[in-house]
């Protein structure tokens, strides 16, 4: 375990969700928790105290997005992570791997890493899983994860098996690495779709010591159905003492049904990349504020709503700032999902803490559940 | 004079230049007093809150961008501009006319008023020196502008002075066409560089009882010494007990000087445009945050600066942020500029208080004076 990071079960729920704690050395949050996205080290459109009043308590950002720019050597020479982004909590950083795979050009996965070239420069670029460590160690963060393979969905299972082979001992070599004891390293367990292949990549990668354990790969595509099955056998072999964290998840749905399976950290960029969208998340469900009805509507994104932008716009004038490309459209849109994603954990662990938590927190859903 | 709209000349100080306030039904503020810009109701990635912050107190709209969108009984139906914007204090629209003859395609100004196609949908228009008083007078603003017609600097003297008689017939039209009380009116001097025809605009619309006179047409383009003569020759010409507004203007070391002439009001794009490109301002002079030599600078934009972006902020992660276009890196810019234009004036009107104005203010200005 590494120093200054503890996790704590603070209570099981019969249908397998947890109320937890985790410390860091920039402070405590409880989960389940959501990280919101700050890919390059902003969440897009708000400041941190924006952030802060939304009641974010973690976020996370891109340690291959911030090696391409402004690279690892200025984040340091600039403090530090928590120093560039002006976020004073803590910051979980995902290696990038799947961003990698997913963006850079004339990539090459090999067992020694990954070539890359940068989808920035075109500079050609190594990313062992040694590197992902000890860049993330370097950006300061407090949660760095292991590098790991994705693979696109529909991969025939040998070339699966062998991304679970990969990451497997990738999840080895950078724990290996590791020199700074203030950083946590979180494992990550792929597979795709197989059970099989999941449930090997969970032993394997259960059998290191990592401080918390994700769930990478799911949530690219597939069906729901397919999302929920796999999910549910991987928890199942998932050390109930550590963090489990579900990349990339999802609707508020999705939240609560991954949160009742036992996972306790979210991240997904739904509520933000929407925002930009005109996408809003209301308890009615979902509001696409371009559309003409709202045009000369008085009321705010959601009644009742109590951040800052449904305490002062009307979906009228939102509507009208979004239609005109006023930069603050996009940031008040963002609060608002924010803010909606942030209650709705709160409440789920309001309804952990007091014993009711899938009716309340289905409650909570609203028309998402 | 308005219903609500008071004017104090509180101290004249030997330069010239004034200390006043202004009281409207949104609020009172002091003079000399700059408006930020906020053209379709929002200053660009600015909350309401983060506006108040940096110590705006008075904000500037455009009519003529509000009437293409989101249209003025849309702006009606929600409130009025006030609640659309989420802005409490005081607002001040300029009519439009030089928005629109910049902007929108096919103008032609006939004595009736402007005939145009809207740059944003194509549709014709017609804007009558009434109807901008009645847009405005809906919008429910704090001070109005008359519709005045703007020349193109290097027009013949000829056209200026065509252009001078419309502008003082539009404005004894506007001012007819009043029917709110509580919205105040101010007339605009035209004239180009020729100092018989400002003078005589003067006298024209100086003899209609307006709530306060402002100058249009100066800076925009022509050199800073023909802008500085022609602006002391006009405000010579105004009365001394209402407001004084030198529209589009214009750098710090203009808003020294153009307050040590007596000038009230100010507005410009200047910190808020400038912003968005990555300049900022600052005691030292401007500083352009995309070079290279800022990329591991971890002091603030402007040291001893206590703006809420330079308490957070490196210029390293504002480079950070400006080039990898994030939305904040625009934000915090913004709110640095704005804070840097506000905090002057404030000091010019410490120093209009104390009775250092000259010494005092330039000295507020920096590299800039």
């Amino acid at each position: 375990m590494s120093a200054g990071f503890r996790f704590e079960v603070v209570r099981e729920d019969p249908s397998g969700a947890r109320l937890g704690r985790i410390e860091t050395l920039h402070g405590s949050f409880e989960t389940p928790a959501f990280m919101p996205v700050a890919t390059l080290g902003s969440v897009k459109g708000l400041t941190p105290r924006q952030l802060e009043e939304v009641g974010a308590e973690i976020v996370l950002a891109n340690a291959y997005h911030l090696v391409q720019r402004p690279g690892v050597e200025t984040v340091q020479a600039l403090g530090g992570l928590h120093a560039l982004m002006g976020w004073r909590g803590p910051i979980l950083t995902d290696s990038g791997g799947y961003q990698l795979m997913s963006l850079a050009d004339l990539v090459r996965v090999e067992d020694e890493g990954v070539h890359y070239r940068s989808h920035v420069d075109g500079r050609a670029g190594l990313l062992r899983p040694e590197d992902a460590v000890t860049v993330q160690e370097a950006l300061g963060v407090d949660i760095a994860m292991s590098l790991d393979e994705c693979v696109p969905s529909g991969t025939p299972r040998e070339r699966i098996a062998r991304a679970v082979d990969r990451t497997g001992a990738w999840a080895a070599r950078g724990l290996a690495a590791r020199t700074r004891p203030e950083t946590a390293l979180f494992g990550i367990v792929q597979g795709g779709l197989d059970v099989g292949l999941r449930t090997e990549s969970a032993a394997g990668v259960t059998a290191l010591d990592f401080d918390g354990y994700a769930v990478g790969g799911l949530s690219v595509g597939e069906p729901p159905a397919d999302t929920a099955r796999v999910a549910a056998v991987t928890v199942a072999r998932l050390p109930r003492a550590r963090p489990r964290y579900l990349m990339g998840v999802g609707t508020p749905r999705d939240l609560l049904r991954f949160v009742a399976m036992g996972y306790d950290m979210f991240d997904c960029v739904l509520p933000t990349r929407n925002a930009r969208n005109g996408m809003l998340f209301t308890r009615d469900g979902k509001l696409v504020i371009r559309n003409a009805r709202y045009a000369r509507d008085p009321r705010p994104v959601e009644e009742g709503c109590v951040c800052y932008t449904c305490g002062l716009f009307s979906r009228g004038a939102l509507r009208h700032l979004v239609l005109a490309r006023e930069m603050l459209g996009a940031a008040l849109a963002t609060l608002h999902n924010l803010h909606f994603y942030l209650r709705l954990m709160r409440e789920f662990r309001a309804a952990l803490r007091e014993g009711t938590f899938p009716s309340r927190g289905a409650l909570a859903c609203g028309a998402w559940a």
